[in-house]
């Protein structure tokens, strides 16, 4: 069932293996959440690369970032473009398709096929807008076991992530060592800031206070905060890229011929950010954007006493990695995540890589970094003679 | 007529010797812009501190930064708390109002007195809103120099002012080097950064896209883009602290109590941030955050030739000043501007100092940055035998 055969079209390129939903948890299974409340119905889509071998040894969880999706790579039919991670994704790529069976699926309480805060509430027919219950990182990891399960992998070989995705990866480390043998935790934290949760929080109002937002019910009223939600993601966007980042692709420069001073777009700078506002409207909501941004204001998992009991026990190899030019996840983040692992004598790799390109540096292939990756799966691949 | 006395009631404090407003242009002498538009009412809110001494040679004119006002030290009748620079200025502090006679202006453009694009148009009797022209740098300056002939101020001993404050003093000192003897720029900018006007540009789309700006006609239609301006001044007040001040006033506090995880206020950044925009919608016009914004994105002056050569023939002394952690404006934008001055052969000093506040730096009475400006105006003093 998970062979429906490539999907793609380009020859050259990796195509996608499995590209579907699945319900992983209803009315009789319910998904019971850290807070306690439950859901009746949840959906997971999610992708897959690669072929699962007859041990099970080779499975590879790619967890996502905020606003991620389960296409991390290859192409499927109608893509003008290739998953978010093609770089990293693919035959004889970092994670090499040939020897890796790969798996990403869409975040719970996210957009992009998986259930969240747009989804259809059982009990009422409704989106379930603000009556969908607040999330915690430990949830996310619970779906993504329950979706393991149903491909029928109980041990990964690796888990994998960047910012949100590699603070999945460790939520999932620290909560069950025993599913997997590797982890690697790119550009995340484990503890934002208060200047973190300030961009945070800027977002969401601009969300909420827009008036297409309606208390969260604009799906049922026929409305949405579309401003603000472009306006939400143009101030992020400012935070992924570092300030030299920004002076070495736009300067000062017009986005055409001269400055005409006025208040519409003018400087290349902003012709950037508004059509970064502007495609975000179409692909991603809201509401979900208010939920797993206040996932990632809350995670803070080293706080509670015992956090690394189990992982110290059972010892996850880790691999942390940081951008010199981050300042939405310094190097600092990173190294706190190190701190921990290592007082808890956890087997952790750390390297800062240096790049020019701030937070979304994860998301580029830049070779210093994909080749520290590549040689962490080698060996994982050796290992366990692959 | 400039000394209707004391308006303030607190014996122990230095009062406001005169605030007022004057019209300064009008249909027999408008305003003529930079642009070429010219504006045929202008009135000007100002007030003065001290005395203007027989000789004029005692007379320092003070620039206000983005959202300030003409209000800058001292006490008005029903202040419940001092001018923005009241630790600054005054009897016996920095600048001596025992010595100098001090003055201040609200911006043109601005919304605090002066005329701004909220003001009434006379051709048509509504608000200006978009219909008010756009302004430059050089326009703050042409208004600024009015005044200082109301005042009967040709010549000043000192022009200072901090960002947006410390842009105009530099402008002034360009066009008109023969206005004054000395200038102060404290944490500005000859040049936003592409980050700068991302930042800039986000809070005016957050303006511009609230469903109350209508066109910026929201004064004559009975609305307001009061949520927008909300969240333009809670992301700029991210950006005027840094990020180590955020963590040391807010770390991940609760606001009260423990984190009770919800959307709204739980952190006590979020209360701060959120205190910053509902204060700033009540003082604050939508409309002169454009405008003023705008001055500021396109400012470049040494981007025009032969821009130094005014300065360079009739040199001013210029103390130039930043602050370590303030990445609004960072030290490397101070630096720009002293390698032109020197490269003009501009007497010019420069000090960066070491603070942990951020842009916000150049308002709080941080003892190594008083005691400089302090012994610049000392300095000034004993030249002009005062």
């Amino acid at each position: 069932m998970h062979h429906n055969g490539p999907v793609g079209e380009r020859e050259d390129q990796q195509d996608v293996t499995v590209s579907e939903t699945v319900r992983l948890f209803d009315a009789n299974a319910p998904l019971v959440l850290r807070s306690g409340a439950t859901l009746a119905e949840v959906d997971v889509a999610h992708e897959t690369w690669g072929t699962l071998n007859a041990e099970r040894s080779n499975a590879v969880f790619i967890c996502h970032a905020l606003t991620g999706d389960a296409h991390a790579a290859g192409w499927r039919q109608g893509d003008k473009r290739p998953g978010w991670w093609d770089t990293m994704i693919g035959p004889g790529k970092p994670v090499d398709t040939n020897i890796w069976f790969v798996v990403c699926a869409n975040i719970l309480g996210g957009c992009q096929g998986t259930t969240g805060p747009s989804s259809t509430n059982p009990a009422t027919g409704d989106p379930y807008g603000l009556d969908f219950p607040l999330l915690d990182m430990s949830d996310f990891v619970t779906v993504h076991r329950a979706l393991g399960r149903h491909l029928g992998v109980e041990r990964w070989a690796l888990l994998m992530g960047g910012s949100l995705g590699g603070m999945q990866v460790l939520q999932w480390a620290l909560e069950y060592p025993e599913d997997t043998d590797n982890a690697i935790v790119l550009a995340a934290s484990s503890r934002l800031t208060a200047q973190n949760i300030a961009f945070s929080a800027v977002g969401r109002q601009a969300i909420m206070k827009d008036s297409g937002f309606r208390g969260g019910r604009f799906l049922s009223e026929g409305t949405a905060p579309k401003k603000g939600l472009a306006v939400a993601r143009m101030m992020a966007h400012i935070t992924y890229l570092s300030e030299e980042a920004f002076s070495e692709k736009f300067g000062r420069a017009a986005q055409s011929g001269e400055l005409t001073p006025n208040f519409g777009v003018d400087f290349a700078v902003e012709s950037y950010l508004d059509h970064q506002g502007e495609a975000f409207q179409s692909r991603f909501d809201a509401l979900s954007y208010l939920y797993l941004t206040r996932v990632m204001d809350y995670y803070d998992p080293f706080a509670a006493p015992g956090a690394l009991d189990a992982l110290a026990a059972d010892a996850v190899k880790f691999l942390v990695m940081s951008f010199d030019s981050d300042w939405r996840f310094s190097t600092e983040h990173s190294r706190r995540i190190v701190r921990h692992l290592e007082g808890a004598h956890v087997p952790t790799s750390f390297r800062e890589i240096s790049s020019p390109w701030g937070h979304d540096s994860f998301l580029l292939a830049i070779a210093d970094y994909h080749e520290t990756i590549a040689a962490f799966l080698e060996r994982a691949a050796t290992e366990r003679g692959l």
